[in-house]
């Protein structure tokens, strides 16, 4: 069977601190000739199986221009009025690039961003119907509208003015920043991170158009090799000739709570019948909140999870989900979902108020924890694709482990809140044995030990729950 | 031709100041034997034209008990935990009622809920999809929620403690005020005329169930003979012979404007080769907010309008649609054209913002202008429905009348705003020769006429845009 590190150990960027995990815990069973995927052309002769989820509306997007002729298109993007990507900006047009967001072509037109934002979803000209929840625009000021002119294209460069991609056939229409965000979140209190961050600021125009993306968006941060395509993703399923492919999308450390749930789904799928299912753990890797662990963190912690054989490498494939992230609760979750069908996954698991987080202003939760995987279960365009539900997990006490809670005796389980987990953590001491694994503990102890305490002594919150 | 004044004539309410619309307005050709709707048993058996569109769902739902049952029923009631109704409330009772939400059988419950605010659309048993744009549901408080227990079913009671309907086979769940109010109107800004009227204030919890309503809903206030059920309203048009059902919202007087636009699109229709279009010209009866023209008022706007010939008595059925108000511009659009599917309409005429009105605390339109029409032509559930949008109609001075913006020519045409005309008609000052049948503009006068003035010495403002 075939193995994420037969796809790493030809990645152009030298292994690093990362290493151990393509090496040991997706430990390879035999080497295969594999031509990598980052040359798009070679990967387009691979067989994607047939067995796979098909893409939402039949076919995988991609939006890469083909090697031959990116130094022509390059000097393209230089005649024309530029527009300058934000880190998140970039983080689309990676999504976009790479199919995720199939059938889109592009940064949303009116029309897409209206039927995302009221119903979604996207219908599409053969009258069929696409999930799509999340607005994937971009906002342009009025000095920018001015500069574009009657320009029916314009390019988008990245913060270090290298070109990174054409916007074709654009269209500008108005940015309804307050109505966006309130039919996104549920919400306008003040204090959402992504509406803080990208939306409350940005220009009152969205520019949408089709993309031609000169080359594979890069991060050079020692984690692109994780950075599988849909098109990768697929690959390596059909080599491990997985009949089944459920995806745990994660933004947090990963505790034996979540490790029994992926290994109790494996187990229901071959009761169900399928012979090989393969798990996505999927840690989205494109902007979180300041007090998110980050990517690269977390990616310490599930290589120990990985190590202390929580998880089984035969059957996981790791790999980082490069979408922003929004909190936006039950609207958001669907996205999650959407993207992992273009990745070719056909069970998702949902959990416990999935992408939500504390309403900003009030003391609560933003959104109803259950509404999320109910939310989710009804959507358009999503019937395909085969809802998973979390049990509860609990530390059962007379095991000495995370267990699914048992109704009939309550009095046996403790529930360990994200906010106990924090508190445990930054003060360096244990929780109980069995509640995460030794090493990936570890990891959570040391991130907290290298935050530089804020003045008042506090760290910032992380929120791992 | 069958006529509605056969209808008006036999209902159990005297002809009052309205007579005037029946009997001159709506006039018979000859006299048809028919028998009343109002006894429910009785229609059942009249023929509904197969020419008409289907109802959402296949069937009309009407969930009134029948005659001989309604004692019992009423005795039942009488026994059960009591919710007292708002006046808005018994107007959703009176729209589920009469099928006007198929094929919601009752206040909906939270699955319902909450594919209306994430998609604007309910997927139905056999996976069609029916759009349902505004939640349509029943606010308990605390104390009510305690009173009812364990009951499985509720009784309601309109304000004079008289039993309006039993909730069967209940469902209580939590009432997200604020994420209702965001993802239905695309703002928390505060001053949204229905949320504080109907949710701010109303109780944490919502209550969904199977409505059985006892007798049909009456108001008394001499114009429920125009309240005309979507029951009512096919056998109207099928005795009409009507191969096409036109309908027109509106909420405000109708100018000549409106009525161009209506003669127009008939026109059209011959044009496209149906044989006999019915105009339903309908305007909205349940709760407005307090500086809109009241019903009474622009009924009686209307008759003069229909009194003075702008519209053709033989193809145009006035009714009242039950519904309240939401404001909720491209979101409540929707529940407006999905309501007239199931009264037999076929084509929906839809203007500039629809549904709209000024953003509560910012100087600007809640909407954009053109959001509705666009909403309303993608979304789910109506694409059976043939959306005519609007073209700009205004006053022409070369022709001295309401003529379609010719934009070779703009200096020729003066555009009169809602809020120049409503400053005319308090002032007593007359518009444009043309602008509006005399008569009708008459009736707007008296009404600010009526009004007392406040202590600024100003007058409450309509919204006749």
């Amino acid at each position: 069977m075939a193995s994420m590190a037969a796809l790493f150990t030809k990645t152009p960027y030298p292994p690093q601190s990362l290493n151990k995990i393509a090496n040991t815990h997706f430990a390879p069973t035999r080497e295969v000739s594999l031509s990598l995927p980052f040359g798009r052309k070679t990967h387009r002769r691979l067989r994607v199986s047939s067995a796979l989820i098909k893409p939402d509306g039949g076919k995988l997007v991609e939006l890469l221009v083909e090697e031959p002729h990116r130094d022509l298109k390059k000097s393209e993007a230089l005649s024309l009025p530029r527009i300058m990507l934000s880190k998140i900006d970039l983080q689309w047009v990676h999504v976009l690039s790479e199919g995720w967001a199939s059938p889109l072509r592009g940064f949303m037109r009116e029309s897409e961003f209206l039927q995302t934002l009221h119903f979604n979803a996207l219908r599409l000209e053969d009258g069929s119907v696409v999930n799509m929840s999340v607005p994937i625009v971009l906002a342009i000021d009025d000095s920018q509208k001015h500069r574009i002119g009657e320009s029916t294209q314009v390019a988008l460069f990245d913060s270090e003015n290298n070109p990174v991609a054409i916007l074709k056939d654009i269209e500008i229409y108005k940015h309804p920043k307050e109505e966006r965000i309130a039919r996104t979140w549920g919400t306008n209190a003040p204090g959402l991170p992504y509406a803080d961050e990208a939306i409350t600021n940005a220009g009152n125009w969205l520019i949408g158009g089709e993309l031609e993306v000169i080359a594979p968006i890069k991060y050079h941060d020692g984690l692109d090799r994780f950075r599988l395509s849909p098109v990768e993703l697929r690959e390596e399923f059909t080599r491990r000739n997985a009949d089944a492919v459920f995806a745990f999308q994660l933004r947090n450390p990963v505790h034996n709570g979540h490790a029994l749930l992926m290994t109790d789904t494996r187990r229901r799928l071959l009761e169900m019948g399928y012979k090989n299912p393969i798990l996505l753990l999927h840690p989205l890797g494109g902007y979180t909140k300041a007090d998110d662990v980050p990517l690269s963190w977390r990616m310490k912690q599930h290589e120990k999870v990985l190590e202390d054989g929580v998880l089984d490498p035969e059957t996981t494939v790791v790999s980082i989900f490069p979408s922003p992230m929004h909190y936006a609760g039950p609207t958001e979750v669907q996205w999650h979902a959407k993207a992992r069908i273009n990745a070719g996954a056909n069970f998702y698991i949902v959990g416990r108020d999935p992408a939500g987080m504390g309403h900003p202003v009030e003391k609560r939760d933003l959104y109803d924890a259950d509404h999320g995987k109910k939310v989710l279960s009804m959507a358009p365009g999503l019937e395909r694709l085969n809802i998973l539900p979390f049990k509860v997990a609990a530390y059962d006490r007379t095991q000495g482990k995370m267990a699914f809670f048992d109704p009939s005796r309550p009095q046996d389980f403790l529930f360990i809140s994200g906010t106990k987990m924090r508190m445990l953590a930054k003060n360096k001491e244990n929780p109980p044995d069995g509640f995460m694994c030794p090493g990936g503990w570890k990891v959570l102890v040391d991130y907290y030990d290298s935050l530089v305490p804020e003045s008042n002594g506090k760290v910032a919150e992380a929120v791992p729950a």
